[in-house]
């Protein structure tokens, strides 16, 4: 990054004490940069800088660090400074920030803030994580449906630096209820004299505090929102969620979906890689490593049990691999397809028939593919395997082609279901996906395998 | 849906060709949902209702269908229809429309567009796929700077209902170069006689056309905007990308990242699950799992070749399936979390010798705990397995359990370690990943396995 030039330059001024200078700088630059600049600096420092700067301009830089700086950099302020910086900054930023602190650090910050700012506070820290309160903001636009646009104008003009957005101002009653809403756009192309009522949008897309965040954040890209208003039980306007705020819950919901497939555990919401402790990674990771080596482990039971049929054609232990990997491979591409299709409302649980019609058909298709390799193999490097008497090659072909046959199509449609069935019990389908998946389709599969060869084989 | 409910009733209407109630229908919805409903109907019906509504509209729910369904729609208007709709289309969507009609019948369509929209659409179809350029829109706000606050509101005024959004305006010379941007919000607090480029921001964020879109995407994500400005090689203004194209390019590359990993081919731009035929999820499906298939059969031929170390110790197989489970997941996790951390640049190629470090630590800690569970497990149950003469429980338990930690570490450095190389060498890190990475790590692990095993025991 080229930032990494102007740390040393920033250190000297800071030593030099140079505030002028440190003015400018900052003055200049993006919030953003100036954030991953300062991140490279003790918290001290940091309040240092701080304290040469406006508090909205602190608040705009504060809100980019990573949480666990940015309670540190709270640390190190005084009750004033950290009362200023709490007012200035963004409504759920600051909520979220409040609830990283301490019991006592709580009870020491919340006199010092205004009362307004100190209920919004508790409110906003209020919702459960993961739910639409929790990541909205309460500084939004609202208007009453009686003035004209002129007078809405000049109103936004007047409260503008306090709104995360002035983009979309929102229409309610008296008891906040939500009745239509407009855009700036709309509001500078009205006639001024016309009354809001008359040219607000009826038809709002809203979404309730205890929605789910995802599904706030995919209604804000399916419409193409700047931001979405959020309701309360009462139906009354509590905040909005923003644009960018559904970029980032789906950014992260998505990683979260990753990491479940690859069976790592714990949330990503503020911890990067680098910033992981090996011990953090080694439990995020140990919990599914270590149930999944049980369910290998059940598996070589199952293999121990057929010894006798594998020590007469150990010519089954070398498509073993074979077996696992085309279980495994195709049962997790039916289970991405199938969780991603929900994720994004492709499909819903009751297009389980269709779904499961399709599947058949590709898992066929693979099953016939996979099945003809192994039969080709068997006839093709047939001389150098060991046969007992009375066993053709194209019949010990067969039963291996069977089996393999048989073990994609359960593990496709494994693939398939299971998702559906943990989106119908309103768990999250991504839990069920590989490799558990690939876990279990290895068991199953193992069973088939050697179930079939007995059967076919007669033994 | 909600939405089935209304289909029979808008086919009623059709069928009694009751103009006003469609049009009031129509006139109250949003085109997201209207496009939802319509998308049941048959092109020709779609056409029907479409001559009822005025361009603008018409365009408004055409961008909503999916690819196929508005060329198909398209292919149903006369060439006045036609033009009239792509003259109302937003500017990206109406250059991707273009891209997908066959050249025929964009050579019908091109003489009857004004000289203006025929060079924009010539223009922005002619960026390569997956470049910033193929992903903005060039219906975007631009001012000179020498006019007034008040001037340029009064332009935008005028402007607005062509452009995309209004909510930034990007302030260049006359030879269309970036000199800053303001945003409305800027605008409307201003003094209305002040003149822009005292008041623009110098500080642009911006990409260049040749940027891949994801990385523009991230820009809008990490600087929070609703749109970025997008220049050519001249450093000219060529076009914008919008916050909601933003979090489109974000949701599609993370699926088709998800899909890599779980080894299905293909984009998945606008085809659908329920919409991909069968054959083409196999297709999409099956070129992996033959890959992985051959694989599978190399790692059987390796086992094959150790068939008289495995006939005197059956136990060796036992452990087969545990030690590729353990393989593919522990090698598949660090593969999984690298690439997601590329992806977020929360890593870059340049940290390789910290995350080599960091895995290598997980790798240890996560190869005690494997090989314990399987040093036990063979102390445990080892009174019904078949042991050769001369050979104790635990020294076979030690190479077990030896080799599982190598092949634990072997494996997770291999996941941490390919995603970089492909990264490095600007490959797509996700193809490396999962299974394939699973199905190598199950050949280095059989060798290692069987090596290790031979060597403590020493066949």
């Amino acid at each position: 990054m080229e930032s990494t030039i102007l740390i040393p330059e920033i250190r000297e001024l800071l030593v030099q004490n140079d505030t002028s200078a440190l003015k400018e700088l900052f003055e200049s630059e993006h919030p953003v940069r100036i954030a991953e600049w300062l991140a490279e600096f003790e918290p001290e420092e940091i309040r240092q800088i701080f304290s040469l700067l406006p508090p909205y301009h602190q608040a705009s830089i504060l809100v980019n660090f990573d949480k666990d700086l940015q309670v540190k950099v709270v640390m190190t302020l005084n009750r004033q400074e950290a009362s200023r910086l709490f007012t200035a900054m963004p409504h759920d930023d600051r909520a979220d920030l409040f609830k990283l602190l301490s019991e006592e650090e709580q009870e020491e910050l919340l006199p010092s803030l205004a009362h307004a700012e100190r209920e919004d506070i508790r409110r906003l820290a209020s919702y459960p994580e993961g739910s639409t309160g929790s990541v909205m903001t309460s500084d939004y636009m609202a208007l009453p449906p009686n003035i004209t646009a002129e007078e809405a104008l000049n109103r936004m003009r007047r409260e503008a630096p306090d709104k995360e957005t002035i983009y979309y101002a929102y229409v309610i009653d008296e008891d906040r209820k939500l009745l239509g809403f407009l855009s700036l756009k709309d509001l500078i192309l009205a006639n001024p004299k016309k009354k809001i009522e008359d040219i607000m949008h009826r038809e709002v897309i809203f979404s309730r505090v205890t929605d789910d965040q995802e599904e706030t954040a995919r209604k804000i890209q399916k419409y193409n929102l700047i931001a979405i208003p959020v309701v309360n039980g009462n139906n009354a306007l509590v905040g909005i969620v923003t644009h960018d705020d559904a970029l980032d819950i789906i950014t992260q919901e998505t990683t979260e979906d990753m990491e479940k497939f690859m069976a790592i555990t714990g949330s990503h919401e503020s911890s990067a890689y680098l910033k992981t402790s090996p011990l953090e990674h080694f439990k995020n990771r140990g919990v599914w490593v270590f149930i999944l080596a049980i369910l290998g482990l059940i598996s070589g039971m199952i293999v121990q049990r057929y010894e006798n049929l594998l020590s007469q054609f150990a010519v089954l232990v070398t498509f073993m691999p074979m077996l696992a990997a085309a279980g495994g491979n195709t049962g997790s591409q039916s289970a991405t397809l199938i969780v991603r299709a929900l994720a994004l409302k492709e499909i819903t649980p009751k297009d389980v028939l269709k779904i499961l019609f399709k599947e058949c058909q590709v898992a066929l298709l693979l099953g016939i593919l996979l099945g003809g390799m192994a039969f080709g193999r068997v006839l093709l490097q047939g001389g150098t395997m060991t046969i007992p008497n009375g066993y053709s090659l194209s019949l010990i072909g067969l039963a291996i082609a069977i089996a393999l046959a048989l073990q994609v199509l359960t593990s496709t449609l494994f693939g398939a279901i299971l998702p559906i069935i943990a989106a119908k019990m309103k768990w999250d389908p991504a839990v069920v996906a590989s490799p558990s998946l690939a876990t279990i389709v290895d068991i199953t599969g193992l069973l088939i395998y050697f179930n079939t060869a007995s059967y076919i084989l007669g033994i």
